[in-house]
């Protein structure tokens, strides 16, 4: 099946307020670890396969603006190659296989881009061209070049869709999997193992990002990745952010559960907050939403649990404009996702911030358009490099019971992450990784009931 | 338990002829993937792990080349990360946690350097210093390190070789794995994925190399890695050439199998004569054999084997005089293996080639010493681009009888491969994975019986 790639480039176009030139995009090269002739797993660079479609190394592509021509160019026949490699598909095979309108080899590419009147180029792709018939465009030309490649990519086709769709279902199966294998004495590692089995074995040999597998203190480091710690207790909540890559697309889901099966009740009145934000978040998520209003939606929920628990005490508002609530919740509301799992990287990541610590991570700051796939992940965290300086400090002290939170401290972390797709009316939840208490309880007592009866 | 790597840095100062100065050598960064923020898996370079067993980013190593000083300089602690990834490992901690003398930050790295009356570097790390009171040492004197270093790490100590058992037990079993998985309808990808598994659950989630799982004629493709087709014949033989990496020590294990668990007579024949090649090499492998005169064994017995099969035809000198053996066996017998798989690469793989077919491809040309780890992979593949000059050229098809060349065609490709341990007597296989043509034959049998069962 050749994938709609033709679609992409057009929308790109749409974007593309030129009326000549030449967009050029180089492909990635097959490269080697360090010093070595270890060739490290091929992986296209994320917008050249927006564009073509191409997972192969040493391609470009050529899109002439005015006529919406694309020519891909493949590196030439190396004949030592094809003794080890066999043939490489030919320029006739190229072009029926990807959606194109020709093929030619990269050795004739210079002599296409002397022909066109500008030659546009991915600015952080750093470029250049030695002979000097080659027009190249201006660096404003290029940034907006980025920004309409990056404009197409976080709307996403109904094709797109499913294929994130099936990298959300392998993930979420790979969940339950970690899920079921769960039992103290066993090792992060180990968990993770099984994660990537499931991934791998649908045919998902990438991860999205380096995953965190972090049980009990270690779910309160948000960026924990060491992953091979043994689990000792039962009561340890495991927080599991991990989602593979299926055909370049990413997904990216967390799952944060008790490694015994059995939430205690500290565990359950932190996670049933945690998904009190994201359900609260879930039903302001619509085309024309505003993306922090959404973070601060789901900062309020925390504010009303956490006041709840006794952990934090005072009045709500005063608690959120004071950023007590920031401490346990320091990070975004989420992101977009796409080919790349925070996407467009560069640019909707690319915000001005908002600098005070409720908002100051929030990696965009977008309306949003119906198509546009995010990730809704809240979470709330017992990190000592948080919490301590707002117990500490003279004007915030007041806002922390420390008995009733050092009673929640074990519970570590808890952060529940789905992604979706925005529609006019509200979304599509493409994850399907079971987050109920009730549902996560069952299917471990049944998993581990299984394994008793097979010893 | 702290890796004895104090044993490695004292034998590179042993080959390295040097009074004074220091050595510097650069760790690896973590790196990520394009423009994102993705991180891509953390290995580190494999000198840097020789020398300091580090498998950390951001550290440079300082040996004092007169007093066998060692210095670990360590990324400055940085506060912003502290929030999101805990704190590091105290100065205190990474002294005692590496074998090391003192550790330190990077930031009194260049004070360091200022003191030394040279500082020698690896040449291809291109390391370059600010500041001009640092005295880099001459290309000759860093040549010279970079040998030093080599000639190191290709000589194992007892403790490198247990790893690399370990590494090679995981592979072997994993090959175990893979055949009793094989079927007709299966893809390549799913056996892949079935090796991955076993590698990532026995925590070496790193492969060597990117392996080549081929079934029929993809066998013949040497550098074959797309391991994507579907098997649709029982008697397809099945190449898989992969190995995992355990604790930065590598294995590169082959084995070749009939999908449906069945040996043809055409497939036992040719697969019995690579296994003769593979034996008749053992028989030479100990200290003080030249590597070239191995590789010549297996063109032999290569030769005596593909005459009695009436596919070559003639004297067995003038077969191998007219490089006609070398159509079917192209590449080299094998090479070292240690922390990388072509161990130590630009060294000991940068011979000067012997510049006719049945040669071109050794990538090694040494004595063997006692404590080098070397591969032993001959093999027999039927690959047009190999094959036809020879039976086209007026002078070397008679040769060949080109109708029982057709009939073992559809053999496509058989290698064995294992790896051993040079000893001043003989060798020590650390590969367990069957290959004899019964015990592959035995367990493809009763893992078929068992998923019957199942069914």
């Amino acid at each position: 099946m050749v994938l709609p790639t033709r679609q992409n480039v057009e929308k790109v176009l749409e974007h593309f307020n030129r009326k000549d030139g030449v967009i050029v995009v180089k492909g990635k090269e097959l490269r080697e670890r360090d010093d070595t002739d270890v060739e490290v797993d091929f992986r296209q660079e994320s917008s050249f396969y927006y564009l073509t479609g191409v997972a192969e190394p040493g391609f470009y592509v050529v899109i002439d603006v005015a006529t919406k021509r694309i020519q891909l160019f493949a590196p030439p026949v190396n004949p030592d190659d094809v003794v080890w490699m066999g043939y490489p598909d030919s320029l006739e095979t190229l072009q029926t296989k990807y959606d194109v309108d020709e093929a030619l080899y990269t050795t004739d590419l210079d002599a296409r881009l002397k022909e066109a009147s500008a030659v546009y180029t991915i600015p952080h792709f750093n470029l250049t061209f030695k002979d000097e018939a080659i027009k190249s465009a201006s660096t404003e030309d290029n940034d907006a070049l980025y920004a309409a490649i990056s404009e197409a990519r976080i709307v996403k086709a109904d094709w797109e869709i499913e294929v994130m769709r099936k990298a959300n279902k392998i993930s979420s199966d790979a969940h339950v999997k970690v899920m079921e294998a769960a039992k103290t004495g066993i090792n992060e590692a180990e968990l993770y193992a099984i994660f990537l089995n499931e991934s791998n074995r649908n045919g998902a040999f990438f991860q999205s990002y380096m995953p965190i597998f972090g049980a009990g203190m270690n779910a309160a480091t948000l960026h924990y990745n060491k992953n091979n710690a043994t689990i000792e207790n039962a009561t340890d909540m495991i927080l599991v952010d991990a989602g593979c890559e299926y055909n370049y697309y990413a997904s990216d889901i967390t799952r944060t559960f008790p490694v015994g099966g059995k939430f205690t009740e500290e565990a359950a009145t932190i996670y049933s907050i945690v998904l009190d934000m994201q359900k609260a978040c879930f039903a302001e998520l619509k085309a024309g939403a505003k993306w922090e209003d959404i973070h601060t939606v789901a900062l309020e929920v925390a504010a009303e649990g956490l006041i709840k628990t006794g952990i934090i005490v005072g009045e709500k508002q005063e608690l959120l404009d004071k950023d007590v609530v920031a401490a346990f919740f320091p990070h975004g509301i989420g992101h977009m996702i796409g080919i790349d799992v925070h996407d467009v990287p560069k640019y909707c990541t690319s915000v001005e911030r908002i600098d005070r610590p409720s908002y100051r991570y929030l990696r965009m700051r977008r309306t949003l358009a119906a198509g546009n796939v995010v990730t809704v992940e809240p979470g709330i965290y017992f990190c000592e490099f948080m919490i301590d300086p707002v117990v500490k400090a003279e004007e915030t002290k007041k806002y922390i019971n420390v008995d009733i939170l050092n009673k929640y401290k074990s519970v570590g972390g808890v952060r529940i992450e789905d992604n979706l797709v925005v529609t006019e009316d509200g979304y599509v939840n493409l994850t399907t990784a079971p987050k109920e208490i009730a549902e996560i309880e069952a299917l471990m007592a049944e998993a581990s009931s299984k394994k008793r009866k097979l010893e």
